[in-house]
């Protein structure tokens, strides 16, 4: 079985990260994450420049990433002016973030979540309006899927209710996004399934952050019910600027990893994979980037789901640690 | 849904910090740990002193342990001797380590697989033989069931044939022990689903470690085939001192807040959890203690499975930290 690892860190990694990366800096990083096998990556965000400065060279990294083969260039885009704009700078796949919270959607877009709908439905009018063979696919991710930190709770009747509507706005997929960390492995199975029931095949992927520790787990509860798409980020960065302990997204190394390990092919490869980390950590130095697989590799005897037997410590920059003892 | 977990930190923990954690401390944490609602707590190991001096102190452990009012006081002994000792001790469960692979059980207990058999089979016969009353459950973990550091692979059939034979032996549960994480989920339902095809209610729990940052996606693949009982430590401590960024076993604040949110009921108390943490970093300053929740606390909306709402910020020692927020 294959899944697709989506990677978002040129996205909403960098968009947490005050410090804008140097554009020569990130196109980069893209192709070094393309050439370890993702095959598609959340290159930027086509937001109001002056509120997210970090993202103003948008256009020109979804040019170049264009030039890579095979790879799926996404962008974010939050209303119809952004969707207008990363579909003139070449994105294959657009995404749209639409809070299932109505304090989080108006905190965040400035917009209810009645209007998001709208705007989404417009969004999809002026994509089918587009010449055939420039017509982007429209992604969403519904946020505060899994509850909010403005609101807390959010009813998951209503989380459903808005992914059928979105469907039929137009929306080539709808997935469920937990940005803040709040999601349970209960919750997920119970969610996703749902998304499953009502949409068929145009229920999207998961969006999961790592905030409770609980990332990986979700992917697994996740999996239980069909799901084949996980957004991750290199090193789990994004997230929540507040809390230092705090990781944001999933790590892609351990994400990848494990996957790879349950027999599911991601075609990714760990030892590229960690070249891809030497690019982001040499243009961000001060930043934490985190990650479990990274620091130990992968264990003896792993096996790539596709590929067979790896060495161990696969995935890890420096091997040679010595291996772990226990003690009775 | 209950679930047990039972908390390793005080053996697992402090037998792998070479500094001896003062036998007051131990009792103190200890104290806080049941406080917080953990049933059942391993609190020391009997082996030779000359190797673990940490663990010397394990009797005088064991008798301070057993003044607390509910709480079953499990003690890890490697051999007859030990558990002899842990009986006179007082200890109410004892769990003894058996290896799968050969050449950990050498290196581990210097017993090959079937004289750790011949000995558990001696340890019950001892045990059987003690007054009505005084008689210790024996509890098995087979480690290394998920792969070994130095043999690489462990035959999973032979995991099993080891569990049926340990059952046969007497054991009254037999669990399966990940002690270098080396496991993923995939792997842990297949064997958590024939253990319990095979050994019925004499299946075990599960030993599980973080090395990979899979540790709670271990525990969700197990608690789909059945597993009701978890090791974990408090703060993550214990496990491979070789690889700095690898903590070791599943941390129970993240795996008591991840339960408890899906509606299984731990019993556990975060914000005691908390203190019992406060406890233990007062006496290892030195020492690296991880986790997530502890860092973030539990999520606006959170519900105990049993007790229903509780603040935002529960198990988090300072509550007042900025909600985090999603930028589009």
């Amino acid at each position: 079985m294959t899944i697709l690892v989506s990677e978002v860190g040129p996205r909403d990694g960098l968009q947490s990260i005050k410090r804008p990366m140097p554009t020569e800096a990130k196109i980069r990083w893209i192709q070094a994450l393309a050439a370890a096998g993702l095959r598609e990556i959340e290159v930027g965000s086509f937001v109001n420049p002056k509120l997210l400065p970090q993202m103003a060279d948008a256009p020109e990294v979804v040019a170049a990433a264009r030039q890579i083969p095979g790879l799926t260039v996404l962008a974010l885009a939050p209303n119809l002016k952004g969707v207008q704009r990363a579909a003139e700078a070449g994105a294959h796949k657009i995404t749209m973030p639409v809070s299932a919270s109505e304090a989080h959607s108006k905190a965040n877009i400035n917009m209810t979540c009645e209007q998001a709908l709208a705007e989404v439905g417009r969004a999809c009018r002026f994509r089918d309006g587009l010449p055939a063979g420039q017509r982007p696919e429209v992604e969403i991710g519904i946020s505060t899927a899994f509850g909010c930190t403005i609101q807390g709770l959010v009813s998951e009747d209503w989380v459903i209710e808005m992914a059928v509507r979105l469907a039929r706005e137009g929306a080539d997929s709808v997935g469920l996004s937990d940005g803040v960390g709040y999601g349970n492995p209960a919750q997920v199975k119970r969610l996703f399934r749902r998304l499953h029931a009502e949409l068929g095949d145009k229920a999207g992927g998961a969006h999961l952050h790592n905030t409770r520790g609980q990332g990986l787990a979700n992917v697994v509860a996740a999996l239980e019910v069909g799901v084949t798409t996980f957004d991750a980020s290199q090193g789990g960065i994004g997230g929540c600027p507040y809390s230092p302990g705090a990781t944001g997204n999933i790590v892609t190394e351990d994400l990848v990893w494990m996957l790879e390990a349950m027999g599911l092919d991601t075609g990714v490869d760990l030892d590229k994979l960690a070249d891809a980390r030497t690019v982001l950590e040499e243009a961000l130095p001060a930043e934490p980037i985190y990650g479990y697989l990274p620091d130990v590799g992968a264990e003896k005897g792993f096996r790539y789901a596709a590929r067979g037997p790896a060495p161990e410590g696969t995935g890890k920059a420096e091997r040679g640690t010595p291996a772990c003892e226990v003690v009775a």
